[in-house]
């Protein structure tokens, strides 16, 4: 017997009207997780305001129930609860919450091991793979039902937070569950195609370039891995800058390396540097020391100056890192 | 209760000594599946040839058992019974099998299509995720215990050949499957760090080049992304013809294309051809075509020719495909 949502169990059973919300600039788990609890408690005849700060991304737009959020609250409304999904702060639900008369018990659900345990109720698992997984148990311990729509939401966001089923998050229970959702309806390939097969051609065009400047160099005792791409190359194949997110990765993922390095020229003589590591190296304290910040495995910082020199500089502290 | 594998079973039972084996060039679920199979006859007391025309792709040489691996038989051996797995045609079983005295009974298990059922007992499940799947059936139906390696190459075989779970083929069985492998010791990350984010130096490289001559073009109603790699790609990097396997992927994962396209270049005019849909063609159908074979959205076929006229040759089919 699941007890440890009662409380939250007990809200939903007493009350009529409810606002979903989750973290400002959502990923799959975000977004998935806030529509599924969401259209499961409209399923069972709740009145459910589904509510975020920032737009639906493109990639996103396919998961069902993404056209009922709303970005501001009604400043008259009253609520009797709130779930905030996946999120570890108050302060990155974003404004809508703030604007709403009444949003009653605020109810936290959530699995990053900072949540600060903002709410009235707080449900903190940080084992669990996704917020979409603690959704999942929610929805079940609650006795709601689940339809193909909801399936497909939370399938999003545990699919998604776990890397495609990669990351060491992904338990024997999570397979389970994933299982039945696909059983509801959630079609796995519908969502890959959605998510991780959908590449503008001028993504890959620009990811061609980018992989030809592929440098691995030795710091010390281990590797580490360099890309650039400059403005002249997102000109040259007439990509937005916002197409380069991810090649990164590509960095840490060279046989044998264990720090990737992605210089992104955002002004000239002005870059974004994305940093990635396998976990020897902590890159977020690295990034401190350029003024920027992130975690142990990625992080990033912005750096002036001409991109030979740069590379230099960083590498030099690179080689220092290791005790 | 399964009765798929009953006559299987009952050579398993009858016999002591087997040969496992499976396609030439082969990837994760041809060798998941070899090993998963042969380190569980073994747990069973048998005698087990491993053997494979081909050695063992770096990136799956930390699959449990393929050390034990050999290329050629002992030509006065006598066996009882030969499996082969994951493939459709005796010929692309290699050489190995041709040298032996006697293979005893030919047990055919596989999950292609277009599978000619070459074997004396065959058991062919297009439906099935992987032939890793079927492995993991067959040895739960025979009584065959399980330990963490066995479950490590039936987890790689099922992952890899359901593209990390994101394929339609990933039904809730295969969900449920994964989940009992990974509960007896299979290890989503570390499977993952060793074939997802594991790329030699000179595969990025050689990626870089492959990207730079995609080429997306509307035949009828539908988009198809081609790239190729000539003999002089892989030799301008000093990169092996092994490393150009799944390139075709990104192909199809251009937003808005419906088939992806990889020509790769074997010898001076000799291409092999990968296809890939993402469901509406039937890319298995147009392979036979070219004398080749696979699954609906994953097949290949070689074809000799100038590279110009054999994707125009390639488009013209595509072109008349739909109805």
């Amino acid at each position: 017997m699941d007890r440890r949502f009662d409380a939250a169990i007990e809200k939903i059973r007493a009350g009529e009207n409810f606002i979903v919300t989750s973290h400002v600039n959502p990923e799959g788990d975000a977004l998935g997780s806030l529509l599924g609890l969401t259209l499961a408690l409209r399923l069972a005849g709740k009145n459910v305001t589904a509510c975020m700060e920032d737009k639906v991304p493109d990639l996103l737009k396919f998961l069902p129930g993404s056209d009922t959020l709303t970005g501001s609250l009604d400043g008259a409304a009253s609520y009797d609860a709130t779930f905030a999904v996946d999120c570890g702060q108050m302060d990155r639900l974003g404004a809508p919450l703030s604007r709403c008369a009444e949003i009653g018990t605020l109810i936290n659900i959530d699995h990053h091991r900072t949540n600060d345990e903002f709410g009235d109720i707080n449900i903190i698992e940080a084992e669990a793979s996704s917020a979409g997984e603690m959704v999942y148990d929610l929805i079940k311990a609650a006795g709601l039902e689940m339809d193909k729509d909801i399936a497909t939401c939370l399938y999003v966001a545990i699919s998604t937070d776990t890397g495609s089923f990669r990351y060491s998050s992904s338990k024997p229970d999570t397979f389970r569950k994933a299982g039945e959702l696909v059983a509801l309806g959630a079609d796995p390939w519908d969502v890959a195609s959605h998510v991780y097969e959908n590449h503008p051609e001028t993504k890959l065009k620009l990811f061609s370039k980018v992989l030809g400047t592929l440098d691995v160099v030795q710091c010390d005792s281990f590797k580490v891995a360099t890309m650039y791409v400059t403005l002249e190359m997102f000109e040259s194949v007439g990509a937005d800058k916002d197409l380069a997110e991810g090649f990164v990765n590509y960095a840490r993922a060279v046989t044998g390396v264990e720090v990737g390095l992605l210089f992104r020229e955002s002004e000239p003589g002005k870059y974004k540097v994305s940093m990635r590591s396998r976990g020897l190296i902590d890159v977020a304290e690295i990034a401190q020391r350029f003024g920027g910040g992130g975690h142990r495995n990625a992080a990033g910082f912005k750096i002036n100056g001409e991109l030979t020199e740069v590379r230099e500089r960083l590498k030099a502290v690179l080689s220092g890192t290791q005790q």
